[in-house]
């Protein structure tokens, strides 16, 4: 799939070739503007198949002569894309990073004719998996220490969508997965028992539940909701126990309900269990969970230990969108680098002009991070530094006993990988660490505090200069 | 990525395997329970991708060394996987049919260990692609015959939910994609002209126009959006129609925007191109559109000639989630078919027990479908027909006049493929003729009456005597 590509980048990069500067230097910056739902931040992720795509980057014969018969390429570029080697410096936030709006998260410098052909390409896997990871990190942070898996792939987008959403949802903190190529290609564990038709295709459930606790003693975990929970569920999954796992030397592992009132049903369940010495046996839910159910769940005190969420962490339902756009910043003219501006209707569509670097600012009196800085890329960060509202200069301060952290690493020198991507679960143990030093007020869901994303003077001065000159 | 299948259904299959009546025949239906958004009715898709799945159906070494080192499948089980062959039949509504919540899109007849093991591969295929084809149809319909563009890729959920995402959009009735490999794989039209990038990219903004025009003279669009659309994008477009495109005997093809307010901006635009003889010049507008914003635009008298569609079609937004469900409905003792059902607590998720068959009826008066009727298995269609609503069943009515379809045909036969697939474009061909046969009311968007999908008596009585058995 190769060519998972927008015909655009392919008319320009064709009208581009023929023009001599088509090896002009360009600066693009990869960010997004808005986070999900309103929430206080987002997590950054899809870097590492960002990479894969980059190191691989090709034009088959195949896709050449495809091309070709478009009859809208000139020979002479075919010629080019078949020889195509990557020749950008690319620099980007790592995976699992607390991320906010107008910071790129991916800085891209090269020939304008490769630059712009790698814009699907990149923002269609850091939208995804972004968009993936936010959503799974919310549900992980409403279950308050209870274990969170990732069972969607059944409804999710396509293929990718199943097998990067739930490398995207464990980066964002869930435990595990359904999807058995999620745990082939990253090590993400996954996890499965039965479903409503193992325990309909036997003559009843007790027998059903026998013939499962048969095959697998030592890992049992029994579904009870396909004819009654408290009426036959719970009751066949305790004799199961008893009359089968405890004479073996096992025990009932989990009994899971996925429908109903899971509140109410797994308080329930908890007292018979805890009534039969089942005081270990974890009780786990599913049936369209989503943040704000789990959130009720755990604040209504449900019994539940792991919550197995699908279509809506897979989908990130109800706001399936991440906005990142990749925009033109600057090009090289004689080596000096003249910024570039798109100005717009839409105020929030204006960009920010000019090669950037943007760092972090922790406090060093609790390590809790305060404020990211946009600068110009050479700039350096002096304490004290003086922080302002881009929109809103009047709103101020004074910063100082604090520590600037660069986030932004450089992934890609001259086309060459120059970076290796930690594992899976270094990224989810990164990401887990990080949140943790965002302000409550940022992590709330609803009305969260706006975390400071400000530019440097001189990056604020380049805007509105050009935003003047553009005007006049 | 043949492993993109949830683990319970390999444990589940694994323990089958050593129960004597693992090849036992189970029957599964799939089907939907709610239309998203509350719609009057949904375009089924993705059928051919599931027959390419199924007939490819495999499991390579590796994925079986993979499944080894879990530790958790006999050897004689990863034996079975390694040399699976499918030995289903398989019955399915053809693709871009309007279909309606509880009659089954597709019916899996074989083994129980195999027809349990496609459970994810064929949901996620048929939501996926449903989902994506019903938004689409929407946009289209919305549209009232002006032309809709898919231009989602940056935004899609993986490449997968690209590639697959354009094709059910062309098939809704969509009529390109900015995806080139969609054209690659499907022949689906791809379009593409400039990004504001390359506006951006040279010293001004006719300049840019310049080199566009110059090398593609006769398929010339361009952007008006990248810093004022009526005091610049609209009078560089004229003039290069007027400087460079009419002397080279060629024509201006249509002008973008991008952001602003379209339907103004349009009207500006549109009078401004017909001052200057470019009557035959389209407008396209693109910007985070929906139905409802193109409804908008359509009934506010925007004049623009082509809508581009992104974020908002290629996942659904928002309501990304299209709920198809795959559920046993029988087995068989002895070539006995023993019809199974699953109870639950929400009464929503009460399955329909049985070997089943799906009639459209067709008045003969207009040739509008009037409902569909789902029967079992070997039922006939008598005329004159009772039909009666299966939840309020003092609601019926005697019909006569009509013509009755099937709608499930046989896709595999013990296996093997019988059927094959149309081509995209006899698909969506077929989509909107079938639409056209469904009255206004069902094709509102807000508040559409409810199409009848009614049980034939006979389903209808095995159902309720299987519910009150089982309640009892």
């Amino acid at each position: 799939m190769k060519l998972i590509i927008d015909l655009y980048e392919l008319t320009m990069a064709n009208a581009l070739f023929s023009e001599g500067d088509y090896n002009k230097i360009a600066y693009f910056d990869l960010y997004f503007r808005s986070i999900p739902e309103n929430g206080g931040f987002a997590i950054t992720a899809g870097l590492a198949q960002v990479i894969e795509r980059l190191e691989t980057f090709q034009f088959s014969t195949e896709d050449i002569e495809f091309l070709r018969s478009k009859e809208m390429f000139t020979d002479s570029f075919l010629a080019y894309l078949a020889e195509f080697k990557l020749e950008c410096d690319i620099w980007a936030i790592s995976e699992g990073t607390p991320v906010f709006p107008n910071e790129p998260l991916i800085i891209v410098r090269g020939p304008m004719i490769q630059a712009q052909i790698l814009e699907t390409i990149l923002l269609l896997h850091v939208n995804h998996q972004s968009l993936i990871a936010t959503k799974a990190n919310k549900m992980v942070r409403a279950a308050e220490g209870r274990t969170v898996f990732e069972f969607g792939a059944r409804r999710a987008h396509g293929e990718s969508s199943a097998l990067y959403g739930a490398r995207a949802a464990f980066i964002g903190g869930c435990s595990g997965t359904s999807c058995v190529e999620a745990e082939k290609a990253f090590g993400i564990p996954s996890f499965g028992t039965m479903a409503h038709s193992w325990v309909q295709f036997f003559d009843d459930e007790y027998l059903a539940f026998s013939k499962y606790a048969d095959k697998y003693p030592d890992s049992c975990s029994l579904l009870l909701d396909t004819y009654n929970v408290l009426e036959s569920g719970i009751y066949n999954a305790i004799k199961i126990h008893k009359d089968i796992l405890v004479p073996r030397g096992h025990r009932l592992k989990s009994v899971r309900i996925d429908s109903g009132d899971i509140t109410y049903l797994s308080k329930k369940i908890r007292v018979l269990l805890d009534n039969n010495e089942l005081n270990d046996c974890k009780i786990i839910a599913s049936n369209a969970l989503d943040e704000g159910i789990i959130k009720e769940c755990v604040s209504d005190g449900a019994k539940i230990d792991i919550f197995g969420v699908g279509e809506r962490l897979i989908t990130a339902y109800p706001q399936p969108v991440f906005g990142c756009v990749y925009k033109l910043v600057a090009v090289e003219n004689d080596g000096r680098i003249i910024p570039k501006m798109k100005i717009s209707e839409n105020i929030g569509k204006i960009t920010t002009p000019g090669f950037k670097n943007v760092f972090r600012l922790f406090s060093n009196d609790d390590g809790m991070a305060v404020a990211d800085i946009v600068t110009l890329h050479d700039e350096k960060i002096a304490c004290p530094y003086k922080i302002f509202n881009p929109n809103y200069t009047w709103k101020k301060k004074i910063m100082s006993n604090f520590t600037a952290e660069q986030l932004l690493i450089k992934i890609f020198s001259k086309g060459k990988r120059v970076y290796d991507s930690p594992s899976v679960e270094e990224i989810q143990k990164s990401c887990t660490a990080q949140v943790a030093h965002l302000w409550d007020e940022i992590q709330r869901f609803n009305n969260p505090h706006e975390y400071y994303v400000d530019l440097s003077e001189n990056l604020w001065e380049l805007r509105r200069s050009m935003l003047r000159q553009e005007r006049e």
